[in-house]
């Protein structure tokens, strides 16, 4: 499909392209309100804020046809002010079942760390050897948190702090810094992407990692170092057929752990982790 | 006032009287959505659910007029379901700002457990030894946790299995058992009360114990034996002048603190903690 096809797609969440690399067998778009990747017989769309992520997959199921679809699978997390979005998890699941029919759980507790997770009902079969990892931070603290702060943050020096040559070596890139804060990049090699989106706002930090890099097999432990570097209060670690590691640093506790089977064949692993150490909480005056 | 003028400002809340009992000093009134409790010269009033608290503290300001009140503090705290609330947190101090002046905050982050409080700024000196304890428990288990979760359930047996008797000596109390599930109590004696609300349902289970016997000092030490009874998963305390110690069992870590005064003599304290214990969560189906 074209730009303009992807553009229209995409603006349907409220978003905009920003920008985009492509490779043999992948096109990774940059947007206002995180990315989107594209290959020949997939589609991975991350937003974040008010964007309205529903429309954009209604709008593609519509074009691609149901009876073309192998699998959806559509995921949200818990959010931080969920009276402002556009619309719940279950308004969602709703839309998408006047055109999918599919299954819908949620693991972890509603006052704590959970998500959300739609897959489709229809028959098929996943390889195992297809896996995707995300790695969700909250609250990072120490000398990065501190320079993501700053308004005079640069991609190179962001890409530097947080060691992505080291732990995306030969993947190609194209990332954004925000005004007045924040930082999205996306990585590609062959058919294999990530994906990292900063929000490193003092009171509500929050820094995601998402790709299909398998985790386990890779030669740097990526997982544990981001941990080490951004020093998040908590995180969450959510694996389609493949684990992450519990991490030494920061010292933390597993807070909650599901594994879950979906039938198609993807296991579903999430786990929620706490640092151990207490925090000095202050007041945030409204 | 009469027992009509309460009815009405229950009923602005959206909840209505179940039942009441009094001393010479204390009248105290079990809700359908908790609890109220009058003295000479205060109020306090409990809701929960879809109740709107907020419309029974504004229709109470109007008719004590804001000159004859000395100090308000209005509380809410992080919600399940936050979208279906009739209002936020802000909304009801936007209602509040219209007719008390005052200074308003939140305590620990939003996507875990925290705290909304509100206080009037008029001047006034509130004595050191005017003392609050709430303690929130999340996730309940046990045998008394699956006790609570029988349609048989009956006010005798919950009084006896949370050693109410003993915690609690000489209090006159008023308990009522919801169908199917749930239980309320209040606890009056001199100027003494506590409110116990017990919501038990397995997904989201809740129980609250608010009161202003001083934990510090009483002869019974209230918060850990019902934390060691009722085994929730996570709980935060909020101490009005006085710290509810750190209990041993259900083994935990504090995630967060933070101590904050009030000017007019109140020194906050609000305490989250969580079971150390990984806890092996299942998907709930949507």
């Amino acid at each position: 499909m074209p730009l303009s096809f992807w553009e229209h797609i995409v603006s349907l969440a409220k978003a905009d392209i920003l920008s985009h690399i492509n490779n043999d067998q992948c096109d990774a778009y940059l947007l206002s309100e995180s990315s989107l990747f594209v290959w020949d017989h997939r589609v991975v769309m991350l937003t974040c804020g008010l964007s309205t992520l529903i429309d954009s997959v209604s709008a593609l199921i519509d074009k691609v046809t149901e009876d073309k679809l192998t699998f959806i699978s559509y995921q949200r997390k818990n959010e931080y002010l969920a009276h402002l979005q556009a619309s719940t998890f279950i308004d969602d699941i709703d839309t998408l079942r006047l055109r999918v029919p599919g299954t819908a759980f949620r693991v972890g507790h509603l006052d704590n760390h959970h998500h959300f997770l739609f897959s489709s009902d229809k028959s098929c079969q996943i390889m195992s050897q297809d896996k995707t990892c995300e790695l969700l931070m909250y609250h990072i603290s120490g000398p990065v948190a501190d320079y993501l702060c700053t308004e005079q943050q640069t991609v190179a020096e962001i890409y530097k702090l947080l060691l992505l040559d080291e732990l995306f070596a030969d993947f190609e890139y194209d990332a954004h810094v925000f005004t007045p804060l924040g930082f999205s990049i996306n990585g590609i090699k062959d058919n294999f992407y990530y994906t990292l989106h900063i929000t490193p706002q003092e009171q509500s930090s929050y820094v995601s990692l998402e790709t299909n890099v398998d985790l386990e097999q890779h030669q740097s432990d990526i997982a544990s170092t981001l941990l080490a570097i951004l020093k998040p209060r908590s995180w969450d670690t959510i694996g389609f057929n493949t684990e992450i590691a519990a991490a030494i640093e920061p010292k933390n506790i597993c807070v909650g752990h599901c594994s879950y089977p979906i039938k198609q064949g993807y296991n579903v692993i999430f786990s929620h982790y706490q640092q151990t150490c207490a925090e000095l909480l202050s007041p945030e005056f409204l």
